[in-house]
């Protein structure tokens, strides 16, 4: 299978951190869609995925997946014994809410801040932008930040007992705020015990790993 | 299970319709939580969904499920045998694909446009506005509805061949669009033609006939 994506970019690093957990890196060539060109909003990657995002997922059949959820979700059962999107009805619920939760609370906010409120990928990518909202965005970040502090309080990952894809999430979400310089307040301390663990597992070292040598 | 939500609301028909396809309505308790009066934005509701927003699925273990794709992620393999979520890994990736390109580029956009660009909830509900990236957002659902109808050209449903969440998440962004008298563009004739069909299963008419007879 391929991957299309960008190798420091905060989305893509969620699909290889998926990959790297589900032991899957060895069977995936990465092509690279220079984010800071605009090479996602030009025709061609855009008959790849209409959104103009990465990552996409191509099958060696042809059939293409876009959206880090949706790349997750196919990976996690390939093998049958899914690790990340969950086994039971309800943890798959939570699971899944968690993940969209991550994404709307946090992530999605410090991407919409980035291309809005700071230079984001540059004049000649950023045609359009709205800094009144990206602004607002940052903030409604920082205040995703103290809720998953506060639910990190009192579960040792982000949906629960296990470590899953909502953790990936919250961790995209991390990686992204550090790249544009957004501090997690002081005094989340349980979000920041969380993300020194994280950062531990095999899976965030390879996925650094791949980010200090680009393949 | 109770369900909270509010009678008519395009977030909530896409649970409501999902619990008619799986046969769950008899199991269900719908609670009102009033829109229109703010009662999403109170402290009550928000300890039940951080993200303040409808429906949310308690479960009768007090288990809480907010984001209708988690819901309905939920209740599709709750009796093991999926027929909105898809069953094999790729049917998984690309239903919850499209279903999230559903929420992006149509559903989401109608909503973004609904509470910043009209009066939306009202003045004592809608205490920030952005119109201009309102009027945006307007933009992107209706080129978002040429999206789909694109595909809805060359397949009969929005992630293949067969109805799935995607289906459900698309006619959510027809449902929401319709309430803010967004037309779709006449020469959206697959779109068009896709509605007419998926207006006439048994569960959408399920879910208008709750809508006419709230309960
Ligand atoms: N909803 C998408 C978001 C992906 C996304 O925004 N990716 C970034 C790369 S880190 C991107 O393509 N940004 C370019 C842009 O929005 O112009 C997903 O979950 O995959
Ligand atoms: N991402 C959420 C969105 C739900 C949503 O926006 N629901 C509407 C009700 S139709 C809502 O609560 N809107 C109130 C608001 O945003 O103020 C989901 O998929 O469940």
């Amino acid at each position: 299978m391929k991957i299309y994506d960008w190798y420091n970019g905060p989305y893509p690093a969620r699909v290889r951190i998926a990959l790297a957990e589900k032991g899957l890196l060895p069977r995936v060539e990465f092509v690279s869609v220079n984010l800071w060109k605009g090479e996602h909003k030009q025709p061609a990657f855009l008959a790849l995925n209409y959104s103009g995002t990465l990552p996409v997922l191509q099958l060696d059949d042809g059939t293409l997946i876009a959206e880090c959820t949706a790349i997750t979700q196919y990976l996690d059962v390939l093998d049958g014994t899914p690790t990340l999107s969950g086994r039971t009805p309800v943890e798959q619920g939570l699971i899944h809410m968690m993940t969209k939760r991550a994404e709307i609370e946090l992530m999605d906010a410090v991407s919409v801040y980035f291309h809005h409120a700071t230079p984001g990928l540059g004049p000649e990518v950023e045609l359009y932008q709205n800094a009144e909202w990206g602004l607002r965005m940052r903030d409604k970040a920082v205040r995703g930040m103290r809720y998953f502090d506060g639910i990190l309080k009192s579960q040792p990952y982000v949906a629960g007992d296990e470590f899953s894809m909502a953790d990936i999430a919250v961790l995209g979400g991390m990686i992204f705020a550090a790249l544009v310089d957004l501090p997690v307040p002081a005094e989340c301390e349980a979000l920041l015990a969380w993300h020194a663990k994280v950062n531990e597992r095999a899976s965030v070292q390879a996925w650094r790993a791949m980010v200090a040598q680009p393949r």
